[in-house]
């Protein structure tokens, strides 16, 4: 167990590493060759062009103003000065609303820090259990003298612990309705003072029955026009495009290389250019390279329009799914809340997602279909959970020195070394399971796309859950139990119920140290490493040496990346859970906490405000899901102080505790139908609100042309660039002046240069 | 141990008694004097008149047609005769749909039963393992030689009984399917083929919020003009009519005794009749009786008169609730399926139930205190399932001996008799028991009251819900597992959760004989005496001699019961879960739950016919819940199975057993995705098409006027006899004529004669 000082050094290194990140990044971001690493957010926002033009050679390159380096922790306050509804207005609500989860673990566990600091330390210190048992049990840290397990069995202190235990409940769910209450107020503002968007009027309709007079199209047009007459305006039928969007992919990346070559022989007329036509350009016959990609282009070209004929024309190119528009917003409102026919698995109508967060692959499932993959991957995630490790010994058990020497012969002898076999022997399993974790997420986000959500933002909230459960059962419940999953479940099930919450209970005081050695190498350096991105900055440089042919490719070059939600927020979580189980038992668990939720509080105001450009914009639908998720936290953690109680011999005063959850679930109820519809209908007294003030404001408008290209596949639509409508919208009102952007803005603008 | 012989005893004794009672029902039903009794359906529906009218004294009280008797069991071809429209027509839906829960069972356990005797019984008579173990262990029956428990520990017999209980489940579950898709058809033909009913038009709102400025009746006008402007047509408040409607019963009932005496006087015109002013007319002065029920009635005629004014003028009289009716159906549904506003704890719109069917007490509850009524009954829930024992252990204990003596002392000589001594003590424990069971579904209904059910329908399947729950613990598992729930509880926390079904599970087997004695005594001689009706016989006999004194009192005495769909449904499930359970252990029970659905559906199809009067009419809104039920029996089936098995030696092959509940929990929400809305949510297509052939047929309707006084709360209503809207329209079509209908009719209608 570890001491104090072990607990102190863990921490000076970490610290010490962490701050040298940030020195790092400190230095790295001045440098105007990383500009679009560090600030790709501005460049994407067209407010901030290419930082070389107006320098030196060295200046290019390199920051030569040394008075700029003195400054250099001001990102700091920077980042904190943006006030919150131009935030919103710069990155999303979505953003916006995601950094304010790191705010509510600072005030639920801020002020629950303190309350445990002043009451529970005191009263566990002077507990003297583990002084007096000193001499036949194990020596016992510090740390334990601070905790619950230094309190003796069944003393009347721990009342204490069970009304700290409640009054922590009570702050954390009071917090948490509050800022659900402001977060529903936030959107619903959000939702009210946004422009005109596409997806207001259109309402997404699934398992169009098949007509054997008609066409999809004709028969949406027809059972709209009879069941919504006042309000239907039009519709947009969904083709199943994937091979036109291979097509198109294919000839965006020819006429590329083509630019690239043209750019070339511009630069030097006096030699056309050559290119091989095998792999990569390497082997081959050598050809004029602009004139192998034109007709490469033209061939494509051909190939494409062909293609678009067919999908257009061929009636089974049309999947049974449409964008419906209804005339008002009150319209497309009333449609998507409502049932359309006697039958509920045909004409299912929900909100279209934004354009930009359809996901088209999916629109096409029938009824029967999504219940059997809700169902299959049910069962695979519970196989994912528990019996994961199964494939991965399986794996590690083939991946070994034998095996090493069976394929790659010519490797016998250096493998056989001492040195290097202790090293792939260490190593290799490790390295499975470690490539196991950063693909899981991958993992989990198809299992999602499998089970047939429409948007963007519906596969990352649900993959956000699997990942929940996934970190709850192996990294959470693995870390305080030891055995795989399996053999806790195996456990939970052969033991008493309550058996299984005592064995956990009595075991968390003893893994705090761990815990907080885990919050300071995931928690702090982890997120230190996170303001730098090391990763895309070697990217970025790596593919501006090499690869950068035009300033398109210097643009997709530049990966400003986005909030991963369904990877992210999961953690956060663990964070949460670790702060409710650890407050009434290790007080010393929190400070490391709120340092945690600080400092990535900052670090993720920073990043959304110069870094990452969302892919779509939910408006913060995931904020249910966040708050069933703290909830949960906070229930498993109250049923484990019961189980930890009632290990020490306090039986009759832990039913003082069941209350608790109790309470807690229905506080959890009572919050889901207080605020959850906020996030999920769309209320008709708003909608007409819109209505009224958009009839009164553009009495001419012609929304038929305004809605026509909305929800077209996006190999259909005209622009290469595939420039989201939102985003359109949004330059047309150019961005509010921050002092920021007006001094960002000031260098000159130039994007012409290669 | 029962043995075969004991279990035919107990069948013919059982057997007995149902036809001993079936023989007095036939008898007694065609007692012209017991008309009311046995036929009051056709009474209330006008068709048949009194009976006593065209006879001879003693014909008016005796029928002395011989023929008639020697048909005395015709009741039953009868029962089945009328075809299932015309049953709808004339019994409503509710009721028609409520004996196709005894057809369910009959369609799931007659092949059942057939399979089980084909398959099971010759392959567990063949076990021999308790031939065997005769010579060492205790005798056994040879229906346990027909059972499971005579197959031995570990054989590859048991594959059968898997593979057996996979076909029940398998069969179970598309019966149910089929039956839901049947219902839920049935349910939309009968709402489209329904009249004009006011509750097609009408929502019904809740939490209107207080506006300073405007009364509660204002403010929703002008909500509802702004928010659904082409489709709102008026509302009608309600009020708080509680005091009112106390005066108007006791007005009534004044009246009774006015029109008594009128007609005493006009018989005997030579003496005025008398009255004493004191209780119940039997202390007090001696007054002239007209002349003071004239004067109390015109009493309380102006303080009714008072009362209505203070009601109709007092704003706080005004509940924040009330009913919106929509000038189309299709109005009226958006209304109803959509939020109104951002805050979705105002402005709560839902369908409005019949008129008959709201429970006016209930309107007026905020959406907080709807939540914390909610977690207090689902505590006080607990509390009373697993508890209950405790308050009558406790009554119990006090109603003994010495609380009688001391309470009533001139009892005491009398109780010291030995005999009496102890017929009391063995007798009021019993009795107390017995008496909570007979309150147990009013406090269920009282606690679902509290919950704050706006309708009748609602109560009823929320009590039937509680019932299910208490029938499950306290009677199902109580049975099995000996010990109060309590102890079972205490149980399942103490031990791992596979213990306690293992535990049920192997009990199992030896509780056959004890359920087939209760299936013969609570479902065949029970559902006799259900036909017989002999409380309501002697009641009504009782009020016919000693209190009626008007036409109108003869119609009160008549009392013709309904369905109580909250008592009598959970009992059903017993049986469904029961058979669910012995079907793959103990086929033997089968007959008997076989038996007791093919009589029930035949005594209660007649009942329906004859008999019961349903106060309100849902549309079979109840069928989700019985579907629910039935499946929970099911997969409370499998794991006890799964239990029972784990115990007999053949732990692996039990894990076959575990795909079972997992698929019928996924047929569970299939089917609830599939089906259940067509029970909950009104389709727009539907109400278009009504609305629109509505408009063609009638375009002068004007449905202010015939929506004016729909949801008028009852003591507003101008007739006094509170005729129902929906029995007003089913008059203006006259019932197609049966054979039984126009028999009936034939006799001459005299209603006028006391």
């Amino acid at each position: 167990m570890a001491t104090l000082g072990d607990i102190c050094v863990s921490a000076a290194v970490n610290l010490l590493s962490a701050i040298a990140f940030l020195l790092a990044f400190a230095i790295l971001r001045l440098q105007p060759i990383n500009d679009r690493v560090y600030f790709p957010k501005w460049y994407l926002k067209g407010i901030r062009g290419s930082p070389t033009s107006s320098r030196t050679a060295v200046g290019k390159f390199v920051n030569l103003d040394y008075s700029s380096y003195l400054r250099f922790l001001n990102w700091m306050p920077a980042a904190l000065h943006m006030p919150e509804p131009e935030l919103i207005d710069h990155a999303g609500l979505d953003s916006a609303v995601y950094i304010r989860i790191y705010l509510l673990g600072l005030k639920i566990f801020a002020p629950v820090a303190v309350l445990a600091f002043g009451a529970l330390v005191p009263v566990n210190w002077t507990g003297r259990r583990l002084n007096a048992s000193k001499s036949k049990e194990l020596t016992f840290s510090n740390i334990d003298k601070l905790s619950i397990s230094n309190v003796p069995d069944g003393s009347k202190r721990f009342w204490v612990h069970i009304g700290m235990s409640y009054l922590f409940s009570f702050w954390t769910c009071f917090t948490l309705y509050r800022e659900y209450k402001i977060i529903a107020a936030m959107r619903l503002r959000f939702l009210a003072s946004e422009r005109r968007r596409p997806d207001q009027f259109t309402v997404l309709v699934r398992n169009v029955p098949p007509d054997p007079d008609e066409s999809v199209s004709e028969h949406i047009e027809h059972f709209f026009c009879v069941n919504h007459p006042d309000h239907y305006l039009m519709h947009q039928v969904v083709y199943n495009a994937n091979k036109l969007a291979a097509i198109v992919a294919k000839k965006r990346a020819m006429i590329n290389w083509h630019i690239y070559y043209e750019n070339k022989y511009e630069r030097n007329p006096s030699q056309r250019p050559v290119t091989r036509t095998g792999m990569l350009g390497i082997f081959g016959k050598k050809v004029d390279a602009i004139n192998h990609y034109t007709s490469l282009i033209d061939n494509l070209s051909k190939q494409e329009e062909e293609e678009r004929q067919k999908v257009r024309n061929d009636p089974d190119a049309i999947v049974p799914a449409a964008f419906v528009s209804f005339k008002t917003r009150w319209g497309a409102a009333v449609c998507a809340q409502t049932q359309q026919t006697s039958n509920p698995t045909i004409w299912l109508t929900e909100w279209a997602p934004e354009p930009r967060d359809v996901y088209w692959d999916n629109l096409a499932i029938p009824y029967l279909d999504l219940n059997l993959r809700k169902l299959l991957m049910t069962v695979a995630m519970f196989f994912l959970t528990f019996f994961f490790m199964i494939p991965i010994a399986l794996v590690q058990s083939l991946a070994n020195i034998e095996s090493i020497k069976h394929v790659f012969p010519f490797l016998a002898s250096l493998v056989e070394k001492p040195s290097v076999k202790n090293f792939i022997q260490g190593f290799l399993p490790g390295l499975t399971l470690k490539i196991f974790l950063i693909f899981l997420p991958k993992i989990l986000m198809t299992m999602s796309k499998i089970e047939g959500f429409t948007s963007l933002s519906g596969l990352d909230r649900r993959s956000a859950s699997k990942y929940y459960l996934f970190i709850l059962v192996n990294v959470f419940l693995g870390s305080v139990v030891t055995g795989t999953a399996f053999q806790q479940l195996e456990q939970l099930i052969d033991q008493p119920s309550t058996e299984f919450t005592k064995t956990v209970g009595s075991t968390i005081p003893m893994k705090a140290t761990f815990f907080i050695t885990y919050v300071m190498i995931d928690g702090w350096a982890g997120i230190a490493a996170e303001v730098l991105r090391l990763t895309p900055l070697i990217m970025f440089h790596l593919k501006n040496t090499f690869l950068v042919k035009t300033e398109l490719d210097r643009q997709a070059a530049m990966d400003p990346g986005c909030l991963d939600f369904s990877i992210s927020e999961p953690r956060i979580q663990l964070y949460f859970m670790l702060g409710h189980v650890y407050a009434p038992v290790t007080p010393l668990l929190l400070p490391f906490i709120v340092v945690f939720f600080a400092f990535s509080y900052l670090v993720f105001r920073h990043q959304i405000i110069n870094v990452y450009n969302q892919h779509y914009e939910s408006g913060a639908t995931f904020w249910p899901d966040v708050h069933r998720r703290v909830l949960t936290g906070l229930i498993i953690s109250q049923i484990l102080l019961m189980g930890l109680l009632s290990t020490r011999g306090t039986n009759k005063i832990t039913l003082v505790l069941i209350g608790q959850p109790i309470l807690t679930f229905w506080f959890y109820r009572y919050c889901k139908g207080r605020f959850e519809s906020a996030f999920i209908k769309f209320p008709l007294e708003e909608a007409m609100v819109k209505d009224t003030l958009e009839r009164a404001v553009e009495p001419t408008l012609n929304l038929r042309i305004y809605l026509q290209d909305a929800y077209v596949h996006p190999v259909f639509k005209r622009c290469e660039l595939e420039k989201p409508m939102a985003v359109d919208d949004e330059e047309e009102n150019p961005l509010i002046q921050t002092t920021r952007a007006s001094r960002l803005s000031s260098m000159p603008e130039s994007d012409n240069e290669a």
